[in-house]
């Protein structure tokens, strides 16, 4: 399965689909959506002939949450040197394993991730990773919505031309996805991408009108080392070359200063912050999300990769992300579950969608969570989603308008799990 | 009910049960379990004519989690006034709700609880709430492990005597209900409680031979109020009042200084960190795990009541217990997985049980593990257990020898879940 042998069979468009009987904001009401996209939210609205109907049972609808910032196939490294030093780690467990990924070990662990993360409420991710056309198909075959780059990275390379030909042959590889999968570009961070080729990037983004991706500001390491052969920090420099602008995503965001914060805010970039795998790995600070969100800057939240967090719900993340927050601000009032809920859901960011309710003319990508259970009892949402359960509520998910899991199940689990258990031990083998 | 119409039935000894087809270590083994203990666990362990066979088919078999500080009843007030200043929330939703409670109410709130904990992996807590007799009871119809203490509050009252003979009427209750129940004293904190009743608790503790269970430096204001009103930290003031020694349990200890750490090192003390209630609550710090354990203090884990988590899964907990101390120190390798779990086992701890294998002797207190799940692919226990996964995972739970939940289901979890949520309706109206 390399890159050029990768082939998307474009999905028919979906029966348009009524889920009954569901909550919305603790009212019973309908949700009808057709072609992709939520056509009536109401209580009055009911299935029309011909419509797929889902009887929700009393459960709560709320928009499918979104993944700022993911490695999906990294699953496969789930649990290979947890709580080992940084730099053992990826010497020694991460980096031999990835050299050693092929494009088939990355669509099963990326397989294995999006089931994962329709379980846990995620409907739609934006990944990073090699091999980007398996990423695509394996998302495209789960049905799960992605937003898709491969991992730039130039600097130190022999064939800097062979390095920029192979990012545009996978744009066009993801881009010929369709359906719900759409490209990206993926420079990996700045100290890894040359200053000619964030440059370059810049003009191909423009041109192809695609998102760009990045790594920023993540360690203090990176920062110092960027001032000294810059002589300005990565958002300054992104800022230079011409990358900086609102369709830019930038991962992690913990070492930002008060000024890089300014910029971001002015340029309208959108920082995603991964508080689990950044408290994991001891990056030593978290992005400060109080301070953004004073400036406006748009914010996302992610779980980064399975090798560091080790989970890819975004519902046990949420958590955290407020809690690291309320004791950064000292006060138990920030960051109330409302608000991170939303920041989960993509809502306050425009390029990770920007939804915060269920309107008509939104994508119909949509969540049914149960609220009888035990761990719930007697919470409301949304305290309840982000306190007190974790993704294990969720019953039901639909991408674009098409039920992808129902009562915890999505279709091909049992084969993904055992395909990813024999590569994964292939992988940590060494052989 | 009222404490004094509190009816314990004692059980009868369990039937001799066996565990068969588990794993441990990685191990097929099978558990052998007589009169509450654990007799036998190996390769070759089977059952036994007339014993009870439970087919554990491929889980891992793991001791017990032990929730070293909680308010169990507090689930009729989860999700009441999160995200609320901390006096706003005590004054405006806690304290009014909580006057209004009634041993009934704490019972059914006790309930839910106990199901929620064993549906996560605990099988022993040791709490401290209103209505004593009530919890015991609870926790016995439950079937769980629990050590209970009221709640000794004499600082302004005008009945002193009133206090102390409660709190002994509560102890002899407790003691009474045997079992898997035992008692303990539960000073709230040293802004609460008499100089004079410290000592006489102390008193009270050694001759009948009970833990003490008490709030220890949670707060700032706390030890600063201490320091100005007795001219010494909340530990050396316990220690002063006979009350500092190895059946002492300190609840969470963010506060406490470097002399306070010898001091509770030299004593034995326990202390229990509850991580998530006190980022919640955004107590400024968080109890510094990794120095306490340099000196040798046993620790535990809590996840404090619902009101302020609002989660009772310490497997949710564990993660976020581990992931503060990398962060604190700076050092991704500081808090393995396999030492985040024997904390969260009560391993690190005499007074919580000690245990961090399963040995002939060590009571029956286990739960059941599934790993074939997706989000456990493909990472190994305890790893898996502590970053990948939440309680859910746990299947089976047994408490001294009995089954208590299998299969994820407690018995009479919906009339307790229909309990709750009328009973936390009327708390929550005024009513």
């Amino acid at each position: 399965m390399t890159g050029h042998r990768i082939r998307f069979c474009r999905m028919s468009a979906p029966t348009p689909l009524c889920l009954s009987n569901v909550t919305l904001d603790g009212i019973g009401v309908g949700v009808r959506c057709a072609a992709g996209r939520i056509v009536e939210v109401g209580p009055g609205v009911a299935a029309l002939p011909g419509d797929e109907v889902l009887d929700g049972g009393g459960m709560a609808v709320l928009p499918g949450l979104v993944n700022g910032h993911t490695h999906a196939a990294m699953t496969l490294l789930r649990g290979y040197g947890d709580d080992l030093p940084l730099m053992e780690w990826l010497q020694t467990r991460i980096w031999p394993a990835e050299a050693a990924l092929d494009a088939h070990d990355v669509y099963w662990g990326t397989r294995l991730a999006a089931i994962e993360m329709l379980r846990s409420g995620t409907t739609h991710f934006f990944d990073m990773y090699w091999h980007v056309p398996a990423v695509a198909r394996a998302a495209s075959d789960t049905g799960i919505r992605a937003t898709v780059s491969g991992v730039f990275i130039d600097a130190g390379t022999d064939d800097p031309h062979g390095v920029r030909a192979a990012a545009l042959e996978d744009l066009d590889a993801v881009r010929a996805a369709g359906g719900t999968i759409e490209a990206s570009l993926g420079p990996h961070a700045v100290y890894t991408v040359t200053r000619d080729s964030l440059e370059w990037l810049a003009g191909v983004a423009t041109e192809r009108d695609v998102p760009v991706h990045i790594h920023l500001s993540e360690t203090s390491e990176e920062v110092e080392r960027c001032v000294s052969e810059h002589g300005c920090t990565p958002p300054a420099l992104l800022d230079a070359a011409g990358l900086l602008g609102p369709s830019t995503l930038c991962a992690h965001g913990n070492w930002l200063t008060a000024g890089d914060l300014e910029l971001l805010a002015d340029r309208g970039a959108t920082v995603v912050t991964n508080p689990v795998s950044n408290l994991k790995l001891a990056t030593g600070k978290v992005f400060d999300y109080t301070a953004a969100r004073r400036l406006g800057i748009p914010v996302g939240l992610g779980t980064d990769g399975a090798a560091s967090n080790n989970s890819l719900d975004l519902l046990g993340d949420v958590k955290i992300f407020a809690l690291v927050n309320k004791q950064a601000a000292g006060d138990p009032a920030v960051l109330p579950a409302s608000e991170a809920l939303e920041v989960a859901s993509g809502g306050a960011s425009p390029l990770l969608g920007g939804r915060c309710r269920l309107g008509p003319g939104d994508p119909a990508d949509l969540i049914l969570v149960r609220t009888d259970g035990v761990e719930m009892t007697p919470s409301p949402l949304p305290a309840a989603l982000v306190y007190a359960t974790s993704g294990a509520a969720v019953d039901t998910a639909v991408v674009a308008g098409r039920v992808v899991m129902r009562n915890r199940e999505v279709p091909g689990t049992e084969e993904v799990i055992a395909e990813v258990r024999s590569r994964a031990a292939r992988l940590r083998s060494g052989t």
